[in-house]
């Protein structure tokens, strides 16, 4: 198995806030990340495609076409964006890093998984909020 | 002169809008960075100091001290905030990179200066809003 | 199963010498790493949680809990230390990236795995010595 | 099991092209990475080593004989060279990331393994093409 | 003065050989990097554009537009190329890092400068070969 | 003018500690640099040469000449060394990263001069003593 992987990067505005609980425990659980006017991240992204390299291209999949689905998946609808207020696929979804990173990896899985060489998955997705924070959402491990 | 550099972090929400201005003239001129439900980014604060080093310290200036002077006069205004909505030294500030570093610079010019050798300087502020945009303040060069 | 990771940062002084062996072996194994005057890094942690998300707050681990775990842990304890002389969880330990590694991973593992939600593990410990060296202690790959 | 890494770089020119296809499927399939003309890279290649460290030296692999081991079987092979024309061991290979990979790992596999402590094994090597592309072989993940 | 800056990335094949000397002369000052079957690099291009900001938009040059011009003048006509031979405003040029970072400078000056503020200038361009070697032109300072 | 750029990295021990004051002076000034176990840091050092290209070989210097002047000036006599006890020209001078930048750029400057192009100087030295912390000399700027 060979494990390809793509990094794309988008900027938003989140706030950490759990609507169902007070507002006393949405600060003390969330601390600044609670702030009510918002804050943000220039987010990276990381996408892990595994499967075995296509023997006529060389490829597990092409680098571009899987560029050009986290651009329609991901970037598009979360670049410049409110990830509380403005992307579909996350309405309902406390944005934290944990819950985005499964939430993208969702996002992601099928249309990968269908312009990837038979047989691939897609492996896990990686999310840096900063750069000494991230999450990863991988199936394949800790089963 | 040695020049001595310190770097710091914070993340925030902000949104590029001139309000004298109407809503198709910033939709134009900002693009998505107009967005009204704001977007953010994890900025990067660079300040260089200029001086010659204390004989006795080694010093320009001591470097934790630099710290505490930027944590108190930028990070602990601006870090998890809304540049537009809650940062008193940016009030009436469009948050545009060039405005940021330049309003920064001022913030901690007359701190550092107090706190640095004599004679000593600030140099220049610099502001990395994404891994690929930045602006620098420098009163010192291009006169 | 979603994995959240954060980076901390400490500066040491160490020296690789095994007092067991001979000062002929020892100059033989580590060359300049043997040098008796020592020498130091700027060592990078990077810490790996695994588990489900928490329901309420969408998080395996809190980040700044897990930040104040590592800070007290580790990064007081070796943060501008000698880590063959200065550091009781190393006592008897010859300090390479390695063996490091190992034994920072015991000393976070009770800690973490009491703050992190249910069923939570410490999954990995990575410790870069240089930009280009680095040692991962994961005892879940590879049994 | 304890994991080691080290990094090395190496530029080299090489371009996508399969002799077996006709010009317009090369062009259709690679698009600009089939330019006639070359192109070309600074690869980052990390090699990963897992293992138990021994007892004496602390070490599962002394990471300047692994140093040692990358340059003599790729970086001097590879360095300034062009990819598709000059690498014995990569004649009638197709450069793409993933086989590169591949056929780096297969290169360093013995001699790794001769070097590393007893039961050691080579577990990965990954590939940088560029900052955001990249690809890693593993055997020993996702059998 | 605000100094705004904005990267871009080409990848590119080149060699290093002045066709005026000797095979002698070129393979001993150039070394590898006069072998004839190419290398190549990624390279990173860095423009700064200084000026005062605008007082509605609060840019020196909107960075997008910036970007713009660094594509269409720089990206489209170095990206997956073949510097000594397919770029119509290199042509004749030894592609040095050196010589290459004056011709970007001076194929960028123009368009920019009638794209910014008033008064504005192209201040400097840096180019990084690798990580480690760049060169950057400023005719700004050092007169 | 053009200026050329080569980093270079080295490992070493040191202290802040001012001999000619007490203890408690030592303590107060330098606090946990001052730890008398010695810590250390992975230095960067940043060499810029300025001078304008010679018309044959394209070069302001020759990089890896460049590096062998770094490499025989600064890295054989300062990598995995003790900057307080071990290095001759630093003998005297108290290791903060301001004195070590002005000792390395005195060090450097007639053998880089002697091997650039006529009228070449050597422009200034920085560095980084943690990915946070800098310092640079550079005579030419702020006279």
């Amino acid at each position: 198995m060979v494990f390809v992987k793509r990094k794309a990067h988008f900027n938003a505005a989140h706030r950490l806030h759990n609507p169902e609980k007070s507002e006393e425990w949405n600060k003390r659980v969330y601390g600044k990340c609670n702030h009510p006017n918002w804050h943000g991240h220039n987010y990276i992204i990381e996408v892990v495609v595994a499967g075995e390299p296509d023997p006529d291209t060389g490829y597990v999949i092409d680098l571009s076409k899987l560029y050009d689905i986290i651009e329609e998946q991901i970037i598009e609808k979360c670049d410049h964006k409110n990830l509380n207020l403005d992307v579909d696929f996350l309405d309902g979804i406390l944005p934290s890093t944990e819950n985005l990173v499964k939430a993208f990896y969702f996002q992601l899985k099928e249309p990968i998984e269908k312009a990837c060489v038979e047989g691939g998955k897609l492996y896990a997705v990686k999310l840096h909020e900063t750069e000494r924070n991230a999450a990863e959402y991988c199936p394949y491990l800790l089963k």
